[in-house]
C-alpha cells in the first residue's frame, strides 16, 4: 500500500496543518521531525531509543547505502527495516543532494542522462540516474522514496535555475516511470531556488506528475538566507494539493521548523540534533549550549528541568560534561537522545498549538525565550 | 555496611566456589565477571544495557577519575553511583596498576612515601600515596576500594620482588589505617610475581592485616605466561580465608576465567570485551571472530544462535559488519553488549557446573569447541 495523508485540521490564522500519515509501518502524526540514520543507523542510537523519544519516520541516505553496504545486501537482508531493526516507517532520499554536496569540490558532469561524479570514499567514478536512484531505493525497501533531482547552489542565476528545474522535471517523470513498487510511495521535489515564478512552475508541473507526497527542496543549501528559505516555501505550497503531505528537506533548526509549520509544512528532517550532540551541543528552550563549557563542571541539574527524555531524567550536566570532555561515546548518546527529543517535543507542542488555533502565540512565546546560537556566546 | 561473602558450596573435585556477595547495592552471585567502566561509563553502554546482560559489580578506575573529572566533583554529585546512574555495586581499583602501566615509558620515582609520576594526559607531575588513593576512593564512594600496591613487571628479579612485596605490605597497612568509611569495603592485594614463597608470604601477611576481601594481583602484567598466572593463583589461594571473596585482577580471557574459577577465584574484571568490540572482534563459543571479515558481508545470522543478548536477538552479522566497516558507534555498542554477555554467561554456566560438581567436564567441553584467538586466523 501507498501512504495516505489525512488532513485533520488547518490552523485558523495560518497555513499550519494537523495531520496523520498512514504507512505500512504505522500511523504517524504531523507536523513531524524525522531523525536521520544516514548509514542505516541514527548515529550512536538504538531503535528502542528512537521509539522512546517518540520518533515516527526516520530517514536513511540512498547514496551512502548504495556505496556501503550496497543495496543488494540490504535487499537480501529483507530490506532496510529488517536490516537495521527499525519497526517504524523509513524514508530514503534520492542521493541527489549528496551527489551535489559531498562532491562539491570535485569535478562532476551533469548530463541529461544523469550525473557522473567521484565517490567521496575512494574517488572512484560513479554514475547516478533517476532510474538508478529509484532502483536502489526499491531494493532498500523504504516506505517513501524520493525523486532524483538536481540541487543547484542558491547562487545559481535565473537561466541556470530554469534549465535545472526543467531537467529535474524530466528526471522526476523518468523516475516515476521506473518506479514499480506498489508498497513504496514516491515523492516529487519542488525546486526553483528563490525565484517565485520558477517555484510556482516547478510545483505545478511536479504535481501534474501525480506523486504520493511533495517536498520543497533546495532550501538548506549553502549561501541561502532564512528569508529565501521561507519565501521558497511560500512560493511552492499554494500549488501542492491539500490531500498530500509536504516535506521540507534538510531543515532542523527549531525556529525554521516553527516557520515551516506555519507555512504549511508537515515533515522535516535534519542531521543537526545528532551532529550537535557529537560536538557537545544541546538544544534548550533558551538556545543552544555547549556542555563542555567549564561552568557546567559542578552543575548537578539536568540539561532541562522540563524535558522528559532519558538523558534529562537520569543524568546531570556535570556528568555529561565529563563524558564529552574525555570523549566517551555515552555522552554523545545522551546528547543525541536529548536533542532529537527536543525537536520531536517541539513538533508535539506545535500540534497542540494547531489544535488550539494558537500557533502564532506559541511562536511568540517560543521566540521570547529562544536565542538560538547566540545564547551563551 | 561492609560487604559479606557467603560461601554456598565448594565444588567436589576442584577449589571452585559458588557464593553470594552481599553489598549495599544488592546481592550478587559468584563466580562473577565485572565489566570495566574506566571513566564512570562502560564504553558505549548505558546502565540499563548492563542490567540487561546481568552485570553485577562494575569496576571504575581511580586514576582516571582522579584526573578527570576529579574526585571532588564525583563526591559533590553524591558519589559514583549517582554520578553515573549505576544502581548495582561498584568497585574502584587503587590507581596503582595505571601508575605503573600508563606511565611505563615515562620516568617515575617509587619512594617509601608513594610514587611520583607524570600524567598520561598532559605530562604534569603527580604523586600518589596509599593514603591519597584511599582518600580518592572514599570520595568516589565505591562499594569496594582496593589497596594501593606496587605492580612490578613479571621480569622483576627475586630481590626486587621481595622488596616490592614488603613495600606493598607497608602500603596496605597505611591504606587500611587511612580508610575510615564504614560503608566502603577495602581489599588487600597479594603480590609476589611467580615466586612461590613470596606469594605465600604476601598472602599470609596481607591476611593478617584483615581486609574485607583479597585480590591476586600482578597477574595480567606484560610478559607473564599463562602458566605463571595459574601458578600465582595456586601459590596465593591457600592462605586466603574461606569466608572472604577472592578477586583476580585484570583477567577476562574465557579460558583464564575457567582456570581461575577452578583454582578458587570468585571475581574477575577486564577491559577485553569492550576493547575487542571496538576493534570489531566478538567472542563466540568457537573462539574470537572479526566481524569485519568479508565472509560476513551476506551472513544474515546472529553472532551466536544460542546467545540471549540484545545483539544476537535482533541483529545479523551482515548488519554489524556494515556498522563496523563504516565506523558507526552502534556496531561497537552491539559487540560490547554481546562480548560482556558472553563472559557473564560463561560465569553463569560455571556456577551451574559448580552446583552439579562437573566443572572439569565443563572445562573439557568448553575447550573442545573454543579455539581462542587461533579460530579463523
Amino acid at each position: 500500500m501507498k501512504i495516505r495523508y489525512e488532513l485533520l485540521k488547518t490552523e485558523k490564522n495560518t497555513k499550519a496543518r494537523l495531520g496523520r500519515l498512514h504507512t505500512n509501518h504505522g500511523v504517524v502524526d504531523t507536523p513531524m521531525f524525522m531523525p536521520v540514520g544516514t548509514r542505516a543507523t541514527v548515529k550512536t542510537l538504538s531503535p528502542e531509543e528512537l521509539y522512546d523519544v517518540h520518533s515516527g519516520i526516520i530517514l536513511a541516505n540512498t547514496y551512502h547505502l548504495w556505496l556501503r553496504p550496497g543495496e543488494d545486501i540490504v535487499e537480501k537482508a529483507g530490506g532496510l527495516h529488517k536490516f537495521m531493526n527499525y519497526k517504524g516507517p523509513i524514508l530514503t532520499d534520492s542521493g541527489g543532494y549528496q551527489v551535489f554536496s559531498l562532491a562539491k569540490n570535485k569535478k562532476k558532469d551533469i548530463t541529461e542522462e544523469g550525473v557522473h561524479f567521484k565517490s567521496h570514499i575512494d574517488g572512484s567514478n560513479l554514475f547516478l540516474t533517476p532510474e538508478k536512484s529509484i532502483e536502489i531505493q526499491n531494493k532498500l525497501g523504504s516506505d517513501i522514496a524520493m525523486s532524483f533531482d538536481e540541487c543547484p547552489p542558491a547562487s545559481a542565476d535565473y537561466t541556470y535555475m530554469k534549465n535545472s528545474v526543467e531537467r529535474t522535471l524530466r528526471w522526476a517523470k523518468r523516475g516515476k516511470e521506473a518506479h514499480k513498487n506498489p508498497n513504496q510511495s514516491l515523492f516529487g521535489i519542488v525546486q526553483g531556488g528563490a525565484y517565485q515564478d520558477l517555484r510556482a512552475y516547478s510545483a505545478k508541473e511536479t504535481v501534474k506528475l501525480d506523486f504520493d507526497g511533495y517536498s520543497v527542496g533546495g532550501v538548506a543549501n549553502d549561501g541561502e538566507s532564512k528569508e529565501d528559505m521561507y519565501r521558497a516555501i511560500d512560493y511552492s505550497i499554494p500549488y501542492i494539493p491539500e490531500d498530500k503531505v509536504r516535506y521540507l528537506m534538510g531543515v532542523g533548526d527549531p525556529v525554521d521548523i516553527i516557520e515551516g509549520v506555519i507555512r504549511g509544512i508537515d515533515i522535516f528532517d535534519c542531521v543537526l540534533p545528532t551532529r550537535l550532540a557529537r560536538h557537545g551541543n544541546a538544544f534548550t528552550k533558551h538556545g543552544k549550549i555547549n556542555i563542555k563549557n567549564a561552568k557546567y563542571k559542578e552543575d548537578f541539574t539536568p540539561l532541562e528541568d522540563t524535558c522528559d527524555c532519558y538523558c534529562c531524567k537520569n543524568y546531570t550536566k556535570a556528568y555529561i560534561r565529563h563524558l564529552l570532555s574525555v570523549d566517551e561515546v555515552f555522552g554523545k548518546r545522551l546528547l543525541s537522545i536529548h536533542n532529537i527529543r527536543f525537536l520531536i517535543r517541539l513538533t508535539e507542542e506545535l500540534r497542540e498549538a494547531i489544535k488550539e488555533d494558537r500557533i502564532l502565540e506559541y511562536k511568540e512565546e517560543f521566540l521570547k525565550e529562544y536565542q538560538g546560537d547566540s545564547y551563551e556566546s
